[in-house]
């Protein structure tokens, strides 16, 4: 997607098996970086100082760290040395893991002379398969919006939550893939972009995404989708998800439930858009299993913004030593969602659909 | 109330029929300034730059402005003056109108020569008699919490939006009002605490009260409200509500809807408390009827706190040029309320209960 009408993906080598350069995102929206990774433990860092963030890219940068290794030191012993290094920077990331077993299986059975180039093609593999995941989610979720413009013949009010966009992934996003989509296809749309408190992914990061994509958008607080949706302002809302059942209850960013309860009680459809990457085909019952994370409560106490000075500033905004809980996610359960936006197809938020999309 | 240590009201006499007092409300929770007001120009101003906030404190430093104007010159023409100063601070404050009106009409028709004292009867009179009715309302609630109590025997969990607290009355407040008399009568309880962007007078105002009067509580992103209902961490909600129709539909600050929503969703009891003052007589649909007002849009792009030189600052966490929205309230319809907390006792939220309690 573009950034200063500029082409991007989050993740890319400076030259054919060079060095790998991501986006700083811990200063979006404020300001553009680009970091130049040029070894592994640099790559480890990066993923461990969340520079970058969203599975997808995780795993893509866990991945080329790889690359980055083995032109280092091809040898078994630091391939599996640095494949620890980079997974324990974030051990319950389940794509990271993934993409360093896929890379670190391949390589061992690689001759050492070919492995330089293996692990760059693998990795290059990782992105682009990514990247066509994506864009079927788009496709699908597409036709949602098309259909609504059809019978409406006024833009399409889209309402979502946190950043599943392109940033956290490799380019198209999964809950913004389809707004993109619509955009290459004349569709007119205006997207809510929900702050998402408390690491405002929403207002910092979806906000800069579409801006620099010119969708016509605009921020609001966690407070006031509800509201909108009683006035009739939003036609249907699209989030992500960072786990889903395979019964089709959905784990995502905290704040999620209250709007798909809005969305129910005003009969505005609730899409979620993931691929299929995100399914756990072990769990049944969202709300039961899954066990929520709860992130260190000065999330809560800070914020970061840009002073008059125009710095980047983290300021306090609760009284000092009060107590705050910071859970990270919330379960929606299934009988509130429209449907699934994936990258076969948008299914019912059912066991027997997600299993027959899937052939499991 | 209590802060630090030392009982409050929201508004006092420095001395008898002297200057008046009251708390700087800007710069809670962070700093605790008295300002002293000696005439009625700069009680205007306080009004006016929101250093006192909430209808009823608003109209007790109307009606305490008019001390003062009449201090200065007792003369018809300088009382119709000063009433018209204060009343164009917040042409929309229901109690200031209500407030200057009172006490002009009653120095209009007293002595010259007792104008003064009988400016100060009254603006006391107000001030007690809202006292009087958040100890009602705190009296009424009380008996909740103490049933849920009785039923489960541990410290009971209330989760509560925005600031409807002493500092936004003279003492007590409304939603407030139950928690404190909880705990005069020794009835353990723990207060989640929303945030309440976008102008957090949750995480600024209430905890900064809950924690003078050392009340357990913990502040939690707006978000989080639902998922801790989901998990059964909360016994009951009790918000405050800035005008109730007579049929029960509450207009209160943005993200309310959204908290009745989950409360109904997950069997939480829903309680609005509020004096009868905010009852809006002629107002029958909430949804239909009441217009709401969008607030500067600033708002959402400013968050105000503590910088690390600890400094009052401003910063701006949205990407410059966004377009942002700022509703200030949204209606709850009554079928989502289990109950108002009045002064004359907890009503069902219909026009037959409210009517009957309030003999119109």
């Amino acid at each position: 997607m573009l950034i200063n009408k500029k082409h991007f993906r989050t993740i890319w080598e400076n030259e054919d098996y060079g060095d790998i350069c991501t986006i700083d995102q811990t200063l979006l929206p404020h300001s553009f970086e680009i970091i130049n990774i040029t070894n592994v433990k640099q790559a480890a860092k990066i993923i461990l100082d969340m520079n970058v963030r969203g599975a997808p890219l995780i795993g893509a940068t866990g991945a080329y760290g790889m690359c980055l290794a083995v032109k280092e030191n091809s040898s078994d012993k630091f391939i599996d040395e640095s494949y620890h290094i980079l997974l324990e920077t974030r051990p319950t990331a389940i794509n990271l893991k993934w993409a360093l077993d896929k890379i670190r299986d391949e390589l061992i059975k690689t001759p050492k002379i070919e492995r330089i180039k293996k692990s760059y093609e693998i990795a290059r593999k990782i992105c682009d398969n990514d990247v066509k995941i994506c864009k079927n989610i788009g496709i699908h979720g597409f036709e949602l919006i098309k259909n609504l413009y059809q019978k409406n013949n006024r833009p399409i009010n889209i309402l979502t939550h946190c950043n599943a966009g392109w940033l956290a992934t490799i380019d198209w996003g999964t809950a913004t893939a389809p707004m993109y989509m619509a955009q290459k296809n004349n569709i007119p749309i205006h997207v809510w972009v929900d702050e998402t408190r408390p690491r405002n992914q929403g207002a910092n990061i979806t906000s800069y995404e579409l801006k620099n994509q010119n969708i016509n958008h605009t921020v609001i607080v966690d407070n006031a989708g509800g509201h909108l949706m009683q006035k009739g302002l939003v036609d249907l809302c699209i989030v992500g998800t960072d786990r889903t059942t395979y019964t089709g209850d959905v784990t995502n960013k905290i704040g999620t439930y209250l709007k798909a309860l809005a969305a129910k009680d005003n009969d505005v459809p609730f899409y979620v858009a993931l691929p299929s990457t995100t399914i756990d085909w072990e769990m049944r019952d969202g709300l039961k299993e899954v066990n929520i994370e709860e992130r260190n409560f000065n999330e809560v106490n800070y914020v970061q913004g840009l002073d008059d000075q125009n710095i980047i500033k983290s300021i306090r905004i609760t009284p000092q030593d009060v107590k705050t809980s910071n859970y990270a996610f919330d379960t929606t359960p299934r009988r509130l969602i429209t449907g699934l936006i994936t990258e076969n197809g948008v299914l019912d938020p059912n066991e027997e659909s997600i299993k027959k999309a899937f052939n499991r």
